[in-house]
């Protein structure tokens, strides 16, 4: 099979399929369409209609530039089964008791048993709990018949996209490629090298596997470090930025600062890692522990906020709603958490964020303009750029009453 | 009291005092005498009788290099009197139950109690909980008459010295100092700028004492989560060195080895905050979950060379007693740790450390040369230069056998 992919590849014939048009799969899809014909697959209509139109609600997509020509969009199955290459790029999240919800990725697979495998390639670049990659192998040679590595192959590529940043592109990211074939990591590499400048390859799946999850718990796990120590800053009545600030004139202190831990990786990943680890009867302290705290720090936001609470207060404002700043990506959100506890206990809340469009979130109104002297309390969850003003300071302080308390989490301070 | 102190500082008559003079004290001591009349103090007669023969047991100072002329040591109360600045740099350890043990600066501030401490300075450098500080001052207070900011005044500054490191000296590494007295806080600034080329003020004394804590536990958690995926690593079959490795190529990736967290500071001060903290009726999850998982690592690191065992075996070699390499620091050390356990199990264990002067610890003896093809096992557990051949290889591998299972704590493998 290798013979005849190599051959298309240098020939350009190769046709590439990526099953997920998110924020991963999308910017793959127009990456590769400039060398290859793609098909960019999602199993909803309206993502497909809209990115036909040139129009992607994810806003990573230059507003005013077009799609290539040869990156054709489809729901279609019939409209991939040409493809060589398939990369499934699906969300992998967690479900409500924090197990992972294999329900995109069961499907994309099923999706692929469909259509004839033989001498195809396909791609993993989701994030999934490590030895997942070989589940899939088996059960692909069970329902099809085929064998890997002989008549069809399986990588595993963890994608690192990082949302929102111009610096840090998928061009100069660094990017993963496994495969238990030699021939398999070889055509990987020179796959990848055609939009990524440098490529790490390794031969076990599982391996490529757990280091994209261990990435992201370990950022969790800092994050929950530094969250933790602003709670103790609190007991102990110390001034958390102060006490942060003079840390970091240390010249190895790791400048983390505290936040509502949301999103599809950070938050969720970690949890895909102690699935397996309890499957294999092991109970990862660390990594729980700082899942445990991040989990609980819009309570502990509320906490804080409520103290300094001294009279009969009714209207509370929740800004920004993404789980990073300048992006719209409002997955595992904690500032919605955080607007449902203050709602549950009788306060009037908005969400507010321009970059959200929608009108509603767990029946809490996202207010598009900011009613002047209106606030009791301001919650500024996430720094977006459009929050300040010329002059770098927040844009709340105009329309805050002038008893107003506004809590700045990143700062994790009152302002 | 500062007009007067100032007046000294400025003709250079300042009488400096250093209580302790191990790790911290010494170098502390020997750069002021450039500039002042410095007196070292320490209870032990024999550290006294080395420095006056100026001999370092702890290999801080240059072997050929003579104290400056103007640096007396001195085990006697009567020689300090005079002074008008003391530095306390005594040890801050932990119990068995891993409490705070004061011991060392209990007896300091009482021996300071019983000098006049009229128109005195006392600056606190040992790691300590927050808010202990300011208990020591009421101490003094309450027993001498003296007035805080008035007769007498009292200033934090964590000691930063980071043994065996000739780039980040006492000279290049940022110093925080901190008092709560305007005045007290402007005479540390210039005081330390004679010695310091960065200083950081604060005018809370229980926040610099926090910074300097979560200085270090952050470092505690970053080795606890390594560790904590070492063993995870571990139970699902995947080679851990070439995790990391992959993990690593990720821009963000914190650059961690695992390793045995031992000496004064790492392995302690997290419970000196945990102590405060648990006072205070509060759990500090992720701080003692990494303490957690470091204290077991000796534990663990048995158990995966236990599992490579396949016939009966006796002779066993631990490598590297310090906490870091280069340095010859075993306090607190977790190698000594990893040789009891070996040790109870019956098996006839060796220390071996060039930079230890022991001959026994713990009834195990520290062998001063290494037997050839005697070891079955030889667990490297700290990196020291001395180890590696000029072809950087451990010079371990020529005295093993062929069947010498050979385990480099640091890089979490067998080599």
């Amino acid at each position: 099979m290798f013979i005849q992919l190599n051959k298309k590849f240098k020939s350009k014939k190769l046709n590439v399929c990526v099953i997920g048009l998110g924020y991963v799969g999308l910017p793959l899809a127009e990456a590769f369409s400039k060398y290859f014909q793609v098909v960019g697959f999602d199993i909803s209509k309206k993502r497909v209609e809209q990115l036909r139109k040139n129009y992607d609600s994810n806003q990573i997509k230059n507003k005013n530039k077009k799609f290539q020509k040869n990156l054709f969009f489809t729901k279609n199955l019939k409209d991939i089964s040409h493809c060589d290459i398939f990369i499934i790029t699906v969300p992998t999240p967690v479900n409500k008791k924090n197990q992972p919800d294999l329900f995109f990725l069961n499907h994309a697979i099923n999706n692929l048993i469909k259509v004839n495998l033989k001498n195809k390639f396909i791609i993993l670049e989701s994030t999934i709990f490590p030895t997942l990659s070989n589940e899939y192998i088996k059960k692909i040679e069970n329902k099809t018949n085929l064998r890997m590595n002989e008549d069809f192959c399986f990588g595993y590529s963890p994608e690192r996209i990082n949302p929102g940043d111009n610096i840090k592109t998928l061009k100069t990211i660094d990017k993963i490629v496994s495969c238990p074939s030699v021939r398999g990591l070889k055509f990987l590499n020179i796959f990848y090298k055609k939009i990524v400048n440098k490529i790490h390859t390794c031969s076990v799946l599982a391996e490529a596997e757990m280091a994209k999850i261990i990435e992201n718990t370990q950022r969790d796990i800092n994050i929950s470090f530094i969250n933790e120590i602003s709670i103790v800053c609190d007991k102990l009545n110390l001034n958390f930025p102060s006490v942060l600030k003079l840390a970091s004139t240390k010249w190895n202190f790791l400048k983390f600062t505290p936040g509502l831990v949301g999103g599809h990786c950070i938050s969720v990943d970690p949890y895909y890692l102690t699935y397996i680890l309890k499957k294999n009867k092991y109970n990862p302290r660390v990594i729980l522990s700082g899942r445990q705290v991040n989990e609980n720090y819009p309570k502990y936001i509320y906490k804080i906020i409520k103290k300094r609470i001294t009279k009969k207060i009714k209207n509370v404002l929740i800004a920004g709603l993404a789980y990073k700043e300048n992006c719209n990506d409002i997955r595992n959100s904690k500032s919605i958490n955080l607007g449902k506890i203050f709602k549950n206990r009788g306060y009037n809340v908005n969400f507010f964020d321009p970059h959200v469009q929608l009108k509603k979130i767990n029946n809490i109104p996202v207010v598009k303009s900011l009613k002047n002297n209106f606030y009791d309390v301001i919650v500024i969850c996430v720094r977006h750029s459009i929050f300040f003003d010329s002059s770098n300071k927040y844009k709340f302080c105009k329309i805050a009453k002038s008893n107003s308390l506004i809590y700045d989490v990143k700062r994790g301070m009152f302002c």
